[in-house]
């Protein structure tokens, strides 16, 4: 039983247009509609305009051809094509569709796609090992298996920062960073090096090097940033502790994004030696998990135990939900447990303006030399922040220094006698083909009130919107980062 | 539209099946017969008996709750299911399923299923970096990926030797090998320490502790060993170079049964410092390619070129054909180029019987000592083998040797005024349900010849015996080992 002549037709033309990444011919090969599918290893996209969203970032796929087409006729108007392939540099790929006759013409109503294996996904990290380092043989953290974000010290690697050149120039590190070594004398054992956006000074998790990590719970999205990589390797079950850096979100993005737990410690509190400064009056180190039982741990492990209780109530800014996504306040508001108040913390273009020209000037004081020295290093958005930090004056620096302080004044005053709860970002994660540059400005508006108070700031994949996590941000007085993951839990939710 | 309610309850009751592991539950949920398709990233099985032999040995899945699940009618008696579901340890699976109803049963006639993401997969790899060793940053190996066997010294990596127990005493490496080495000075990098069986005592390529390496070139197959690891990784394209040891057959084996070019060199040509013995009158280096090309280039530079020209005639000996399955002999009659006569090597046992014993008497020399401090460290299959070692006496052992050396003495002679071809293992892979000692037997009455000869084997992807590989093994005088690659590639057939 062969497909009939137009099937055979319309497939071959698929995969014709499937080799040259004819996009328009591949959109015009899936049937129009919302209930078009299609899904890989990243996840289900649903309907033609999101599977078409995906297609148009993609980039074609490795050259492959095919090895085996499996054909079953389903009814009059269906047939099941399922195929496999080889791709030329190694590797086989599966592929089922489902196409139906509608109007004189075969379209694919469904398809099913599996890439080539890969043992290691570079996107992912940078080296892994079964361990890369094993821990202390006993301890509360036994068996946590930890991703190391690209920008700590581990002993006998190089600090690769998300970018080529730095990692071709940096010597082999001699110790562990002090944040590695704590985990280690728990028992957990470091996984790998994991990937980051370059130096750290992104939030979106796209790194124009190594690829973007998928992101583990939304197909097609950015997985946010800039702690990337051990936010995908944790939410897909390839990591358990992701350690990492956060200066503007870094942990909390990702952790929104990803339905992860994410916790930002308070300025200052866990030791940054052995971790590649952005802006260290804002950098902080945090940790991603899966679960508010791991993070817990954690944090009870490399915390001392002495946080102070909390106030019992709490707030949540105006100006931030009336910034957030229409769909992310509704989602919020009906999550808020009890009574919510709202509080004022002014414009929050302020606290964006203040927040971005101190970090710029301290990323440039950090990072100009080495930027000016290689100047094609580093992609287009890192670029161009590192172009306008060059031009932070040093009056312009002063002024922003004078508004953080106040501001800094303003917020811990607020978590003085009440905890902030705020969705963490704007909305879900994006695609990839959205509005970026927006997205960013949106998002530090929110992620600055933390950082500029030396806050300690946990996320928590509270949120449904759609079938996207998005994160509540809880917001506590300095130290209080292990009453804020209490806090959180006994409020249930996500365990 | 929701499901008709018996579909939904077929649905439920497979669901039910799979997180108890339920077979007879889940086979009986597959339609009987040849046309049923299961595909996932290994590959895809066409028939019950195959999809019924694949899960017998699978052993259930990680749990899991199905999260999103999408149902198309495509007829009256066929509907499409597609699931996502999330993993309780992180990452998220896919499944569709074809569901048509005969004989009042609703079955599931076609499946694709995607298990969760692993960017790191530890059944290939120890540890793996983007590059782990960068090596010359010039010469004719730029740009090729080694996957080192984890019985070599790596630098600052302790070798593994496929076992937890050895891997966890062992100390790290302050040199690297200099066959590791050579393919660093030559531009190669070396990208990560891929698994081995253990000891690499077997040619089986299961290890009990860390997970059996998919077969990259047949779904569900063995991936041949003890370089498991290596060849899994060039077959599926993580590496472009495996290198790998061979005393009985460990790089001939997988290369022939995942469909890549292998070469075990001249006993004593490359150098085995830095390599774990097995049995060192048998140890030799050898590397595992995609290519004939890749395989010359590596060759070229690591050996003196200086490989005598080869007698122009081709020699199979009588007892191989004899041994081997009746698919394979009819695939390696109809390869054959032009005229291959027979030669006669006398009874495959006595090749066998010699080598088996001076083999068992080095491992145990080499590995005694450590079994018998160890004697639940390994697996039941190599602990019988050390089991079996340990009994052979100082005179079994004398005897054998002097048979090795009158048997060293015909197959060089033969090699002398012929190339001898015969296929690198009786059949494909084997499937992990297998009788496999009777593999192994078999297969070591074939790889014995070049191992007690100490001569150069070259197993080229030659044959397809149904829809998977057989190597075709080029054997030739001490030295000859480039002049072999040059042969097989200049007799055609792939690349």
């Amino acid at each position: 039983m062969s497909l009939p002549a137009d099937l055979q037709e319309a497939f071959d033309a698929y995969e014709r247009a499937l080799a040259t990444d004819d996009v328009a011919a591949l959109d015009d090969a899936f049937a129009a509609g919302p209930r078009t599918l299609r899904g890989d290893g990243d996840g289900l996209l649903v309907g033609h305009d999101a599977i078409s969203a995906f297609r148009s970032t993609r980039g074609g796929i490795a050259p492959r051809v095919l090895d085996r087409v499996e054909s079953r006729q389903l009814a009059d108007d269906c047939w099941l094509i399922v195929a496999t392939s080889r791709y030329e540099g190694g590797g086989s790929g599966l592929q089922t569709q489902v196409w139906q006759l509608s109007e004189g013409r075969w379209r694919i109503t469904a398809a099913h796609v599996t890439g080539r294996t890969r043992s290691f996904d570079t996107s992912v990290w940078r080296t892994v090992g079964d361990p890369l380092y094993q821990g202390a043989f006993d301890g509360p953290l036994l068996g946590l298996r930890v991703a190391v974000k690209d920008v700590f010290a581990v002993r006998g690697y190089r600090i690769g920062a998300g970018n080529p050149t730095w990692l071709r120039e940096a010597a082999r590190e001699r110790e562990h960073a002090p944040a590695v070594l704590d985990l280690l004398k728990g028992g957990a054992s470091v996984r790998g090096l994991a990937r980051t956006d370059e130096l750290a000074y992104s939030i979106a998790g796209a790194n124009p090097h190594y690829g973007t990590p998928a992101n583990g719970a939304v197909p097609g999205a950015l997985p946010g940033g800039s702690s990337s990589g051990p936010a995908t390797a944790v939410a897909t079950g390839q990591a358990d502790v992701g350690l990492a850096s956060d200066t503007a979100g870094s942990v909390r993005v990702p952790a929104s994004y990803q339905g992860l737990w994410g916790l930002r410690t308070t300025h200052g509190l866990v030791p940054r030696q052995g971790m590649l400064p952005l802006a260290p009056s804002f950098d902080t180190v945090g940790w991603l998990t899966r679960t508010g039982a791991t993070l817990e741990l954690v944090a009870a492990w490399c915390l001392d135990d002495d946080a102070p209780p909390l106030p019992s109530r709490l707030v949540v800014p105006s100006e931030v939900l009336r910034l957030v996504d229409p769909a992310t306040r509704e989602a919020f508001e009906s999550w808020a447990p009890g009574t919510v108040e709202e509080v004022e913390v002014g414009p929050l273009d302020a606290w964006f303006e203040a927040f971005r020209v101190v970090q710029a000037a301290e990323a440039w004081r950090a990072h100009g030399a080495w930027i000016d020295a290689h100047p094609d290093a580093v992609g287009p958005g890192v670029r161009e922040r590192f172009a306008i930090a060059r031009d932070v004056t040093a009056s312009d620096e002063a002024s922003a220094r004078a508004e953080v302080d106040r501001l800094s004044g303003v917020i811990r005053a607020i978590v003085d006698d009440a905890v902030l709860v705020l969705p963490t970002t704007p909305g879900p994660a994006p695609a990839r083909t959205d509005d970026l540059e927006h997205v960013r400005a949106a998002t530090l508006r929110m992620t600055a009130l933390a950082g500029i108070g030396g806050l300690p700031a946990l996320s928590v994949p509270a949120l449904r919107v759609g079938p996207a996590p998005v994160g509540v941000c809880f917001v506590g007085p300095r130290g209080s980062d292990l009453s804020l993951i209490r806090l959180a839990r006994s409020l249930g939710g996500p365990a």
